[in-house]
């Protein structure tokens, strides 16, 4: 009998997880029943979304349960099939969790994937992935870029915001981003092609960090691609052209608060500006995720996007040593990912998710570390 | 020579506007020059948004310079005309001021207008003027409702509030209100054709405001229109559906406020349910006049909008007497007006402008009576 490895979520985090929130698992695997599917879990994805789903309020998605393995979309393939859409073999792409093996309903989020598109399969879960796609509908169908305009992205070096500053460069508008560190700057500026990029770190306050838009912005804000919220809303809204667009894709700066923050107080430059501000969720675009599947997978075999390694001194972190591995080499140490998930959307310490825009990691390899979890260093 | 009698900004308001932010004075009438046109003003527009240009600070229009005119939509006739687009004896629209003359560009936002299709040329001001088609282009290209759907309307029984209740009603969607007084509430459900309204000063805080709103609107929002933000922006985001709008016509909660009103503690809401925010100014709308306008006249001919006399009892304004005439009759004395005034915008207290959703008034009495301003009683 085959055993399944896997992370369940023993507990509700308040404020930031630890491993006290964490339980590892063996248990022997199931056949799948009918209808289902049962997929092997080769990579999985690391997305700040996580983090919210560990608490219990009712969301786009129900939270995670408790004894649940930590939900997590994932690149597998099919070893045993009861459904007639799939076959043994294939690779998919599906919402499945921190686990070696999946039992899964041939529905919903599971689609078979083309391997022979991509060089790894793992890109499926970053630039054809959740990721991927955000970058693509967010910026494309909800920013809606004209040539010539300037597209600000906040957490600009993480996965989502990276890869939206070079579809932004794609159609032909100037990209600028906001990130954590000189490095990150350098990196997207040098590596990725942003026309310009601030680190955040050095701004004391909207005031500041107002100051700084207006200097690496100076014709004003068209788009402005929201991953942040908090104080970096408040001093996009003051840079914002007329009839310029916020696509909502998240608000890291409030992941980890056990308090309600409150909002910017700033609303009435939305009146003033015709702005529009509309939250999106890749779930919306399940009917064109081969369409945009195409198009990422056709820019990354131009090589004109990347995923990149991340900047070189890539301590994306602020408690994780300077060579944090997870990215792109797939291995992970206990301390990193603990340094990792300690970072996820904390104000004002770290972008989001690993840097590089990648965010895979060895289904295997994790779980390994991940049995050998000890008190957070 | 003729007396153009005027009322200009003499200082800024801090938070309430007082006499003492006025002045009243009578000059020589001066003829247009080239390429211009002399309007004698017939009906202005008391609009909340005026109390937003007398602040100091660059907003959509800018603001009204100390000892210029009252900014303000008028009414009036072509009485001289050195434009060839404009002949005497016409009746007109446009951006002039609290005065009885007023010596405008034939251009931007004066335009003639047709007195044969409706009852009074004030119409213009209302259900055809900013007024209605803040309403109707901010319900329909903003809002984009569709049969069967939940369009909540804050300041409801407001100027805007009112006409964008009935034309959710005309769309075939379910209209509920929020207003200030049960008066005002059996009003826009008895008169106007709401399914629902709730006083919102019965309501203590957010959580009370969010739980009418569930009570009224038990298959949640699907299109809430805002006046007001504060806490009425805050609940109504608990109880949006999935790809919900929200267009944002103005945010009276906020304009006598001096200092920064933080804003709603839940935008999470935005990308939970797929949200769109949307600011909307009528002059984005300028090429499309003609049409807004002859489709509320349509409607206003039909009986099937209809701009009411107000509550019977419209104590609309906490200072102001229980006989607040200023509508429909045309007629205002001072106190009323001031109470108007300190009434616009301030939170919790007022919902909008006067009840019955018309808001003009005869300048030349209102001019007559605004000479004789004395202290604030």
């Amino acid at each position: 009998m085959t055993t399944n490895r896997r992370i369940l979520l023993k507990s509700r985090p308040e404020g930031l997880p630890g491993p006290q929130n964490f339980e590892h698992v063996e248990e022997d695997l199931q056949d799948p029943p009918a209808d289902h599917i049962l997929v092997r879990n080769i990579f999985l994805s690391l997305d700040p979304a996580i983090r919210s789903w560990m608490d219990d309020v009712e969301s786009y998605f129900p939270p995670i349960g408790i004894g649940e393995p930590i939900r997590s979309t994932t690149v597998g393939q099919v070893v045993k099939s009861n459904h007639p859409d799939f076959k043994e073999g294939q690779y998919v792409l599906g919402l499945n969790g921190w686990e070696e093996y999946s039992i899964t309903p041939g529905a919903g989020f599971t689609n078979v994937i083309d391997e022979t598109i991509v060089p790894s399969i793992s890109n499926y879960l970053s630039v054809l992935g959740a990721v991927g796609l955000t970058s693509y509908f967010g910026l494309l169908d909800v920013g809606k870029p004209k040539e010539g305009e300037t597209v600000l992205v906040s957490a600009a070096a993480g996965a989502v915001g990276s890869l939206v500053g070079q579809i932004a460069k794609i159609k032909g508008c100037r990209a600028v981003g906001i990130a954590g560190s000189q490095e990150k700057c350098d990196w997207i500026t040098g590596e990725l092609g942003f026309d310009a990029a601030f680190n955040y770190k050095e701004c004391n306050g909207v005031a500041e960090l107002s100051a700084k838009m207006k200097e690496t912005c100076p014709d004003g804000v068209d788009i402005y691609f929201e991953n942040v919220g908090g104080d970096m809303l408040e001093a996009a809204l003051d840079n914002m052209n007329e009839f310029g667009r916020i696509p909502v894709c998240g608000l890291i700066s409030i992941y980890n608060e056990t308090e309600p923050q409150p909002g910017p107080t700033n609303l009435w430059q939305l009146v003033i500006n015709s702005l529009r501000v509309e939250g999106l969720l890749i779930k919306n675009y399940l009917d064109r995720f081969p369409e945009g599947a195409l198009q990422m997978a056709t820019w990354l075999g131009e090589g004109i996007v990347c995923v990149g390694d991340g900047p070189p001194d890539s301590a994306c972190l602020p408690p994780c040593p300077a060579d944090c591995s997870i990215v792109p080499d797939g291995q992970v140490n206990v301390t990193d990912l603990l340094a990792l998930l300690a970072g996820w959307g904390s104000t004002g310490s770290c972008d989001m998710a690993p840097p590089g825009g990648d965010g895979t990691i060895n289904v295997t390899d994790l779980l390994a570390l991940l049995a050998a979890w000890g008190p957070c260093p």
